[in-house]
């Protein structure tokens, strides 16, 4: 098997830290996405939505999406269980990492595809006014991480989870869509720290 | 335990198709959106985004996010699975449902709600250029849909999976929309035909 990488963002490195906690070394080859090697012929017949990260497997099937490439490896190596466990906790595993999609890495990534100079070749077209209604909304998601890390010590309970991994590589992405973490949400503040100090965090 | 329960929007009746398909019953509690009973303390307190549906446990728990409930009930009644089986199995159906969420329902959510006029009350702001980039993207990916369908009697292979369900409510979600499927997608429609034939579907 082979894992197609993106380097820096963000979804390529949800996956690079989900092995990491799995302890799971995957050979990656390197997409240069500066070079736009994800719009060759060659990445596209991979995945005609030419995004990275791309998992495939030695029979030549293609797994794309990076929460698919995670379930794929949950169901493989279960332990430790980054998708939660039973039926309740495998329910709020999902819940939260669709908050974090949804809700922040959504918006951080509009803020960024729709105001970054660098991304007018990439967004086509850029929306401007769509990324400034979306700085607001990052902001907004943030809070209700704030208000449930408050009572948790990870972002869906008591346990690491994927859910942890989305939501830690969306605040790490703020500052490339130039916005940055209110001071006024200590447990967001206070997680993050936590999160970036496992050894994962720099895959 | 009780679903609350908002009637005819996708969100909504994605968990009630999947429950059909699974055969379960389960207690309603009608939310009326054109009342903005969804926006009240009481139903805020359940869920701070102020969406439906939203699943509540005897014990109290709440699990929101339309996923994450089938996902709950996947787990207690795992006939038929809808979510896959095997590892590559779950994998590609998690990808095609990622794909039906991330690049054919949002797109067909942005141009309803950023153009719709009865929208104005409930999405602010509304952001037309918005609205109308994604018009053109819900046709991209139909067209993935189109192609994926043409080899396939079902989404993500030769099983239903929720991954149809998504699809299938999100091509029904055109005609709110104001857009329609185009007439080269003879797959899709196939499809979709048959999807709709299914008893699920009135749910």
């Amino acid at each position: 098997m082979k894992l197609y990488d993106g380097g820096r963002v963000p979804n390529a490195r949800r996956v690079r830290i989900f092995l990491a906690e799995k302890g799971i070394s995957v050979p990656m080859i390197p997409v240069d996405l500066g070079k736009k090697e994800h719009k060759s012929d060659d990445f596209t017949a991979r995945n005609p939505l030419q995004r990275v990260p791309v998992l495939e497997l030695d029979d030549g099937t293609v797994i794309t999406e990076s929460v698919a490439i995670c379930r794929y490896f949950e169901e493989l190596h279960p332990q430790p269980p980054l998708f939660g466990t039973g039926a309740v906790g495998k329910a709020l595993v999902e819940m939260w990492n669709r908050r974090a999609e949804f809700e922040l890495y959504l918006a951080v990534q509009a803020a960024f595809r729709h105001l970054h100079p660098g991304m007018a070749g990439y967004e086509v077209p850029q929306v401007s006014e769509w990324g400034e209604v979306n700085k607001g909304r990052a902001v907004e998601a943030m809070r209700l991480f704030d208000r449930q890390l408050a009572s948790n010590r990870f972002v869906a309970g008591a346990e690491f989870s994927i859910a942890d991994i989305t939501a830690f590589v969306s605040v790490d992405f703020l500052k490339a869509a130039r916005l940055s973490m209110p001071d006024d949400m200590p447990n967001l503040a206070r997680w993050r720290d936590e999160v970036a100090a496992r050894p994962s965090a720099t895959a």
